[in-house]
């Protein structure tokens, strides 16, 4: 890797598969916690030990403290027995890898002190950092610093939720500004209400500040949910499931949602919502807003948010208009690629000029990113809001979301206090808690967040060069499988086929015996190497290769899937009859499988410890 | 304290106020850390390592482990700055002390294995750990532990959120039954279906299993709220401001909301929320739901749950009935002290025989609890579900709320996926985020809510013990307060006054110069006082005392305030003016203010810090 002398040796900052970096970690942790125990004491050193030596020499203390030690033990044993071996490159399965040492270290350092980020007075420290890794993500989407505005949450089911939020109480206010200040709106017709722009909504706001209070009485938040209103909120059938979650406690119902179709890709397929917001408009049924989803749970997929966004330019022409968010949850942190030491997006062929030159993604090999890839990434700034985990590709431990939106001026659609966006001249909310969707939260995850962004930069030289790796790694994983595609075990032919070039680091795939044609029979199949590649065959520690799966349903994807089963042999006929497809899905978050020779010997592993799993199916 | 023989040596279980259990803390961390770092090594030991000696050596990898090295003194330095000495008996403000070290070091052990609780495969080992600590839940709030189920969640909010989510769409329950099933409610009306008591929807969502997706289609999650179905969502006037926020996000709308006035207690005037429940039912509005609030965020108030319960049981009688959610937020793990050994309820006069005998609660000097707290909390086991905060006074560190219903079958009315209460015979749903409101979740924060549990039992022997000590403490504050009740302050008599009778661990309090008549520059001078004794005044870690404050207005509290007021020289005609009055907060968490020479020693402290305060104010 030395030789592809990439911009950050992110190496380092890792434990490591092997615990290459145990000692450095070690010392740092040390260090920190030694901090802190001294800070303890001298806090008013005046002040004496509460728990004496005496009391500490009696059997109830050590009977405690050896009770604690018998639970913490159970705890590491429990933890040790069934744990997955997310720092191994034998693991690729979930969107997890190991995570950054620097946000570890950060966040034992934190829990020590335990800052609450609900409120600043509990979180001098780490409520500005929350606020700073918001302007980090606002950067890293290309939204406008001054106006926007982000923050850290639980996760992406979270954001999601707080997204809608946004959305249905925007859609709200120019109906309240009608009842209260009907004057600002005269000749607006319900229909021209209900297909305001997110900015003229912002902008009609202003004009009633004055009144604010008495607005948000009248909007969704005080009348609660008027559907007509609203109208329909349109998702991608590869959509994750929070979204559905979310319709639900917004109160919307699940007959407002409109799920779109996805194409070949398994992006939604644009022409299809075109189509289908063009017919709502026809009836004049409004739509509150549309998800891209950029980089989907099953399948990796980037919807073309510039298309989704063209739509929408489109439509504000014949004054229809919606809110678009982007459900970057797993993806978000992949714009990093594109920018530059300056945060600017790097032209298309600049960029594949410069992640070949600095060794992030070898030319020769990979053809990575696509058009379509860039022209999505690229459009994101032209969002309302969008989902970024720092937990998925952040590489920071569990559990940190993330929302940034594009105008802070949205957040008095939806903050507890009449917000006027935060009080005046203070840096922090006094009251974050009243902003957001959740109350008391880890400061310390704030601090995971803003310790990992300021070691690696979320541009080329930082996240960039890492998350490369990974798409690099996955490519090449994809590769490896387009070059075997047939198996020999004992004689019988396995067959194995990719879904679809993946848009990012996901890797489907899936086998079938050569000659059946029974799909059925090739979805047992895959079951049974899921089955044997994962907890469910026992203790994975003893496994050889784990990796995750996943099913495609017509349901969901319509005929979608049938291609990739043709290519396995599989008539139209019997997908037509079974209509759902098994697959293994494999996450190459690891950035560990791009070394030439690390990559040789995990896929060297990964395709021997295969042939063994099939041979012990077969033999069956 | 050992006099005392206290069931368990919680003092060995903290860290310390002058880290007096640093050594074993350490020690212990340290293990789990190499515990972890050769379980990576062990995983396929014939894997070789990643990062070479070569790599380590230069310059770049250097760099890099310098750069986290400097982020890390960044976040250390910043925390230790500015925290807040929550593990000093000068701190007595927010829910803060400090945290148990089981807690912390499971949460260690589990971040370094990184489990995500979302899912059973991600989360082997913390899933059952999170569902067992949700059982504890129910153990610890009497509920049928054959049916009862819980889960953690990052906080209250979340878990009043998922509450009032169970509440809105069982309500439409039966009136998706009457469109899908109409002859199992022949005859019913509409008011009739919506005053169905929850274990009657139970059992009638029960019936209509087979066809229960179509029951949800036509339910709220599917049609979206129903305003006139669903009715009033009713709460006491000191209800935590999530509730708010929970409304909102429910699409059921503030106007939809009753506030109940408080009693002279602070707890919910019982009588008013029985007119106001018969005024609706006089006119056919529906009630979803009635809040009681164990530990009141303001002031550590317990409403009477018991005559809430009572209540409804009497509006049955006339065929009106509605959900009944406990927010026990901050006072949930205070039942711990009620039960015994075996986890029954103590009768009143056993409990607080035993309360002395063990030490737990000082009789002579101190009267706890009141009949009326330990009928609250005897009938907490009648509500349907209950928000209870492992991170306040389970002393878990953040983020760790939680919440538990009563009758798991619930869950298919919020759940995902038509759950069937969970896979049939799984120990632990495969997929957690589809029965809950969150999706990807840290499984250390499970580890370390499980860990605390298993240390210390829900009961008098474990955090029944540690609690008392805190309840202990805040009645000895409050005693100390009304033994002084005025202060010299070179010449200038000082008065304080607490806002009541404390029925928990928080106790408020005001001051006023005597004589002083002016509402207005009292809470001037409690401004101030605050100012001087928080972050506002520079960095706490210079400070001798750091407390908390909040403001009653009359908008919130009615005329309740009045009555300190009137002690405190304020005539009434004072208050009718201006409506608004500001005490100090103190929360007292720490369980070391009881020993008998710490807590003399702090509150002569405490008491000398505030007259060196008040010196330099009245100086101005």
């Amino acid at each position: 890797m030395a030789a592809k002398n990439k911009p950050i040796a992110f190496d380092a900052l890792f434990l490591g598969p092997k615990s290459e970096n145990a000692k450095h970690f070690q010392e740092i942790m040390q260090d920190v916690v030694s901090e802190h125990i001294y800070w303890r004491r001298d806090f008013h050193p005046e002040d004496k030990p509460i728990i004496s030596y005496n009391e500490k020499n009696q059997q109830g203390f050590k009977d405690s403290e050896q009770k604690m030690q018998e639970v913490i033990g159970e705890v590491t044993s429990k933890l040790k027995v069934t744990s997955m071996p997310w720092h191994s490159p034998r693991y690729l399965g979930h969107m997890n890898a190991e995570v950054l040492m620097p946000s570890m270290l950060a966040y034992i350092a934190a829990m020590l002190y335990n800052p609450n980020n609900v409120a600043y007075e509990a979180s001098t420290a780490t409520s500005p950092m929350e606020l700073e890794a918001g302007m980090d993500f606002a950067r890293l989407m290309g939204y406008d610093q001054d106006k926007a505005w982000g923050h850290i949450c639980t996760d992406g089911s979270i954001a999601n939720l707080e997204a809608i939020w946004y959305a249905r109480n925007l859609k709200s206010i120019p109906f309240a500004v009608k009842e209260v200040q009907p004057s600002l709106v005269e000749g607006m017709s319900d229909w021209q209400l209900s297909n305001m722009s997110v900015p003229d909504i912002l902008d009609l706001a202003d004009k009633v500040k004055d009144v604010w209070d008495e607005i948000r009485d009248h909007s969704c938040r005080g009348k609660g949910v008027n559907l007509k209103q609203l109208g329909k909120w349109i998702v991608p059938q590869t959509k994750h499931y929070s979204w559905v979650k979310a319709v639900d406690v917004m109160g919307i119902g699940l007959d407002n949602v409109i799920e779109i179709q996805v194409d070949k890709n398994y992006r939604m397929d644009i022409q299809v919502l075109k189509e289908t917001i063009q017919q709502l408009a026809d009836q004049q049924i409004p739509v509150m807003g549309v998800v891209g989803v950029i980089g989907s749970t099953e399948e990796g997929a980037i919807d073309s948010m510039d298309q989704i966004i063209e739509l929408r330019r489109e439509f504000e022409k014949q004054n229809v208009s919606f809110y678009v968010h982007a459900d970057a949850a797993y993806g978000g942190y992949a714009r990093s690629i594109f920018l530059d030491e300056n945060y600017d997006f790097i032209p298309y062929e600049a960029l594949k000029e410069r992640l070949h030159s600095e060794g992030i993604i070898n030319k020769d090999t990979i053809d990575w990113p696509s058009k379509n890839v860039y022209n999505a990434f690229h459009a994101m700034s032209e969002t309302n809001s969008i989902t970024i985990d720092p937990h998925k590709m952040g590489y920071v431990p569990y559990s940190a979301g993330g929302i940034v939106v594009s105008d802070k001026r949205m957040l008095d659609a939806i903050s507890f206090f009449a917000a006027y966006v935060f009080e005046k001249g203070a840096e922090c909310p006094s009251l974050l808690g009243s902003y957001i969707l959740e109350g008391s939260k880890a400061g310390a995850t704030a601090a995971a967040v803003w310790a990992a962004h300021r070691v690696l930069p979320l541009n080329i030289e930082g996240y960039g060069a890492l998350i490369g790796a990974s798409v690099e790694g996955a490519q090449l994983f994809y590769k490896h499988i387009l070059a075997t595609r047939e198996l020999d075990i004992h004689g019988t032919t396995v067959l194995i086929e990719p879904l679809v070039k993946p848009d990012f680091n996901m890797v489907d795939f899936a086998f079938n015996i050569k000659g059946n044609t029974d799909l059925e029979a090739m979805n047992e199949l895959n079951l049974a190497i899921y089955n044997k590649s994962s907890y469910v065959n026992g203790p994975v520690l003893l496994n050889d290769f784990i990796t995750s799966h996943t099913t495609f349903s017509y349901d969901d994807y319509k005929d979608a899937p049938a291609e990739m089963a043709s290519r396995l042999g599989i008539p139209k006929e019997q997908w037509d009859a079974i209509h759902s497809v098994r697959v293994m899905r494999a996450c190459v978050l690891t950035p560990y499988f791009t070394k030439d020779d690390v990559a040789e010997y995990y896929w060297i592993n990964y395709i021997e410890s295969m042939k063994r799993k099939l041979a012990e199916i077969l033999a069956k």
